[in-house]
């Protein structure tokens, strides 16, 4: 049976089919006000696991939450000299509050770093209250001039992270800790995303920072998408608001600082990884809802059956929901769990249940096939593992098929037009990144020969991976 | 042992107690613009509990979070008089983003009915699509006159609930589900807080809302705190947002809507509830450390001990943690945990642990006496259960004892200087409480005689509970 694609294929136009992902599977709308969004039940669904997944790894590394306020006085942001040159030219600016004019603006906060160290300043006295590990979940706001829902948005949704140390050291592992053990271990296992983790360059780095460690993973269309950074700060904020501590030997020292962030982009980054022509497919250790069992049309026993299955799975520790909307046809519902992309379809009519059987419907590994109701619950929980390897194994095969090694910034834009290329740093350098830029091809991050991230920009053996990106 | 007092005492001066143990628990400091707060660590776990337990509840009664913009066009806001007029003076305004100035300024949402309604209107169609249930986590802004941290903030954190109907009876049934079975359920049993579930008056009601239903908590000193609203919004942001629906017989009908919050509010009244003079007592279901196991001084057996016992505690399903910072004085750490109000303090020294036993001081039924440490496990979630039910208890009592039958307004002012008046409605009537509040004393609710919340005003045998408030 032919159908009618539901989306713009892929293949004819990557961004329109991404848009119409995110309208027909109910993720986001675009909010009134340019660039700010909606976020439906069902992407929000999915931002609520991945707060939850990634939540849990942050405190596991000892990190505490609290809360810092969304107004930051202007005169904060220009204590640090580069940080308000990056930000700036995107600041939303309240200039009226409880009918008045205000004396002093206050910026709706971009990001945290200053208003965090007006309180680190205040909490930080001796050494004995580092290292001083926070995090916050809040919204921010960047005026984007260029919007795409999730992946560039006025308003975001993300957690940053703050830390402040006695040593560069220790500072420095954090940063790296955080990287590597927390957001790269958290897109492999439960966004089943391939992500090569690196070093910005000086041009790409964060606005105040020493370092800027990046996580960039490719997209369905093989552009670059950075899906989330961790900044070794050093002591310019310490500098610039007076965070000091009195050491083991009595001295006054500024801390060495961190900060990290994850955004809602991640949402965008898992349609245009994951998602094919037929809609989103969900790494199953993500999903809320893992199975859905659909009853095909009104029928007690089937439905009855599909309790039962539910009831089962659920028990088994799977993630299930019972879609017995029979008012709606089925092959409507079918159309509308394959564009939301629930890793596991049952469907159950009068005739299975007659039968013992149902249809499962893979929507990661694709194919339909009768399975005895009975032996479901046995074996789906492996099934969703295997969904969730297949997810990141064709992610890192299109990584590799898709990057071409490269020797010159003519054969790097050409591979950045169909993927990304690797180039060494030093036959690139700062001028060659100035001239990939006049093509729109960036230097998305440095990595070493052997995959590991490199201690200075100088390190030999250094790579660089081009490519355009989100 | 005297020792000298950490706070305070309440009776000495009740605000200005109250501003101490919220600075020296840790639970927060004020922002740098005016109004606004931070939120720190310990004061944000007490948040993030609350968030879970509610959002549960919010999720059993059938509601999806999903997350709308926090800038609204300032024209959104005037579609709906009321809701305009009750907002304006409060507003936060944005007037330039990006390096320019806006052309229609934009208010940061001091609430989302209008924003809301206006996605409401692009996803109802049918009456198939109704009721529909959503709840977002959010920060707001209101901008305040007279602050006082996590009672009157200019930003404060909530949850907002936005509901659309197909009937007047199907929202009015929704909003008292959530007004008793949610919040009233969760004040009861999780903040061991009583609360007086009620009607406001026309005077009292949310800026929009047909109805506004309330629960009134006593605090400490006998002023009121209203902890939870849920509002019956008729049709009001329907028609202002053309938020129609086809019926079964084809006719284009208005919504019947409801919306209710909760908010960082709670966690002040959580203080001036259960806090003494020696600090803040945070119910054991609540806490997210219920015992926490105090290590007396470096020592390896001693702190051997600690963690065996936090690890049968936690086998045995109680949130535990070790305090093992040998290097800070013992008697600054246990005037802390008092402060900070953990339920349950056990002191481990060498001495004990020779003798198998440890100290047990219970924060909220009081005392300390030595316990075998092979007991603990068995008898701490008892006590944690019975030191519940007394916080809930003492709460009533309070309430109780505190209120007073009177029949005239100047009696009712003076049950106000110490507790709440309750005043037949009849006997009080607008005009009543319009000369209450010229002593600052407000009608707090209206409730049955039988303790129910009245169908309306003139229901024969309405009192209204009269207090000064918060």
């Amino acid at each position: 049976m032919a159908k009618a694609p539901v989306l713009t294929p892929r293949a004819d136009d990557f961004p329109r089919w991404y848009q119409d992902l995110i309208n027909k599977a109910e993720l986001a709308d675009n909010g009134p006000v340019r660039g700010t969004m909606v976020i439906r039940p069902y992407g929000y669904g999915l931002w609520e696991r991945m707060q939850s997944e990634m939540d849990a790894r942050i405190k596991d590394a000892g990190v505490s939450n609290a809360y810092f306020p969304l107004f930051i006085p202007q005169s904060y942001l220009t204590r640090e000299a580069e940080h308000v040159e990056g930000f700036a030219p995107e600041l939303a600016v309240v200039t009226h509050g409880g009918g008045k004019e205000l004396e002093e603006p206050v910026v709706v906060r971009p990001t945290s770093e200053t208003i965090i160290n007006e309180y680190f300043s205040k909490w930080v006295q001796s050494y004995r209250d580092l290292p001083l590990l926070i995090n916050q979940w809040a919204n921010v706001v960047r005026w984007e001039l260029r919007p795409r829902v999730f992946l560039r948005t006025t308003e975001f949704l993300w957690q940053e992270g703050h830390t402040a140390h006695a040593t560069y050291e220790d500072a420095r592992d954090f940063a790296a800790h955080i990287h590597r053990n927390v957001y790269d271990e958290f897109m492999e296992n439960v966004l089943a995303m391939d992500t090569v983790p690196g070093r910005k360059t000086a041009r790409e780095r964060f606005a105040g920072a020493l370092n800027t460690l990046t996580l960039e993973a490719m997209m369905g269309d093989g552009k670059a998408l950075q899906v989330a950074t961790s900044h070794e700060l050093g002591q310019n904020f310490a500098k610039a608001f007076h965070t000091q501590y009195l050491s083991k030997d009595s001295t006054q020292e500024y801390v060495w600082q961190t900060s990290w962030g994850s955004t809602t982009r991640m949402i965008g980054a898992l349609v245009m990884m994951h998602g094919d022509d037929n809609g989103l497919r969900v790494p199953p250790r993500l999903a809320a809802t893992q199975v859905v069992v659909v009853v095909i049309k009104e029928d007690e026993a089937a439905l009855d059956a599909a309790r039962k299955l539910a009831a089962r799975l659920k028990e088994a520790g799977v993630r299930v929901q019972v879609d017995d909307r029979t008012d709606t046809p089925f092959g409507r519902r079918a159309v509308d769990w394959e564009l939301k992309g629930v890793p596991l379809r049952v469907e159950i009519g009068p005739r299975d249940v007659a039968a013992g059987t149902a249809v499962l419907a893979r929507r990661i590994a694709g194919g339909k096939e009768p399975v005895a109701l009975d032996a479901l619950p046995g074996v789906v929980p492996g099934i969703l593992e295997e969904d969730q390897a297949l997810l990141l194994r064709e992610s890192r095969e299109r990584r590799e098929s898709r990057t071409a090694d490269v020797t010159s910034v003519d054969e790097a834009v050409e591979a950045a037009a169909t993927g990304w290329g690797r180039i060494p740093w030093a036959a690139l350098g700062d001028a060659g990144e100035a001239k990939l830029a006049e093509q729109g091809v960036t230097v998305r991050c440095l990595v070493a020969e052997d995959g590991t991230v490199p201690e200075s920009e100088d390190a030999p053996g250094t790579v660089a991976l081009v490519a355009r990106a989100y």
